[in-house]
């Protein structure tokens, strides 16, 4: 079994940390993403989507998505669990990973890949305007995560999970996409220097 | 129980379908998307992500996010199973339901936010490029779901999951999105013509 992905983008960031804090060690195979390799018919082949990361199994089954990967893993060794216990509470992580992807991960991607310079033969069309639109949607994003930590120690309630580590590599993906975190959101950073320490954090 | 909604709405559709399948009847609580009732103070302290549909407890505790609701009922009621069996058929359904809700559901969402004339006072800014820019998206999608429909029975494999639905209720919004599956999908075609005529469909 090979994880293949490439260790810029942050989708791969989030299963390596995930592994990490379940203490799986993986093979990982490096794609280069800024070459264009995941438009290459040998990629194209692993993953018709041409998105890392891919789990190939030694019978050459994959397996894609980074949520999904995750929970197989989560499902092969759930200690400690990262996506919940009991329906209610796997249901309430789901809700804030979910919240947390495309609220906060997916519009940071969105002002990287539409501003960025580097992005122009990747992202086509590249739309300022559409990069632009989404600083603002990143913003009101992270005040609604500070307001939800004021009253809990980890985004998803008591224990560190899933949500955690989409929200950490999204803020720590907001460097290159040149943004940066209000300095009023005290729950925010109260969470964010703890997360950020963890071991996992550098996988 | 209660799930606070709106019909015109695709997602709360999503979960509609889901518990029909399930057979599980529940209340229905009808919010009107279009006059902005969901920017209201009142369903703002329901859900400050402004998100339909909401499950309301009876305790008053709240679950939001579609895919985050269907999980939880999966749980309550295992059958029929909508989101996979055993630790690689879930996650293996997961993929698919992600392709689907990333690929297809929020592009034909974006087409329909930027474009369409009713949204301009929901979607600031609406930005026309973007929505354009989505319309080839979409079709490169259908053409990558009409791939895989050449092999298996439903999206997930061979058995009709949430993959089939996130797809069906994606597939019915082009129609306000004033999109349209081109006619050489056949495989694509076949799938749909099957799964639209489900009785869950008109949930």
């Amino acid at each position: 079994m090979r994880i293949v992905e490439t260790r810029r983008a942050p989708n791969p960031r989030r299963v390596r940390i995930f592994l990490a804090e379940k203490g799986l060690p993986i093979l990982f195979e490096e794609q280069d993403l800024m070459t264009g390799s995941l438009k290459s018919a040998e990629f194209t082949a692993l993953n018709p989507w041409q998105q890392v990361p891919v789990l190939v199994f030694d019978d050459g089954r994959r397996l894609c998505e980074s949520v999904a990967i995750c929970r197989y893993f989560e499902e092969l060794q759930p200690n400690p669990p990262l996506m919940g216990v009991g329906p209610m509470g796997r249901a309430e992580t789901e809700m804030w990973q979910r919240r947390i992807e495309f609220g906060l991960l997916f519009r940071v991607a969105q002002v990287f890949r539409h501003l960025h310079p580097k992005m122009a033969h990747l992202e086509m069309p590249q739309i300022a305007a559409w990069g632009e639109a989404n600083k603002a949607k990143v913003e009101a994003e992270l005040r609604l995560i500070d307001e939800r930590l004021a009253g809990t120690h980890y985004i998803a309630g008591e224990n560190f999970s899933i949500a955690d580590i989409t929200a950490l590599v999204a803020i720590d993906f907001m460097k290159p996409a040149c943004l940066e975190v209000p300095a009023d959101l005290v729950n925010l950073k109260r969470w964010f220097d703890e997360v950020a320490r963890r071991p996992s954090a550098s996988a």
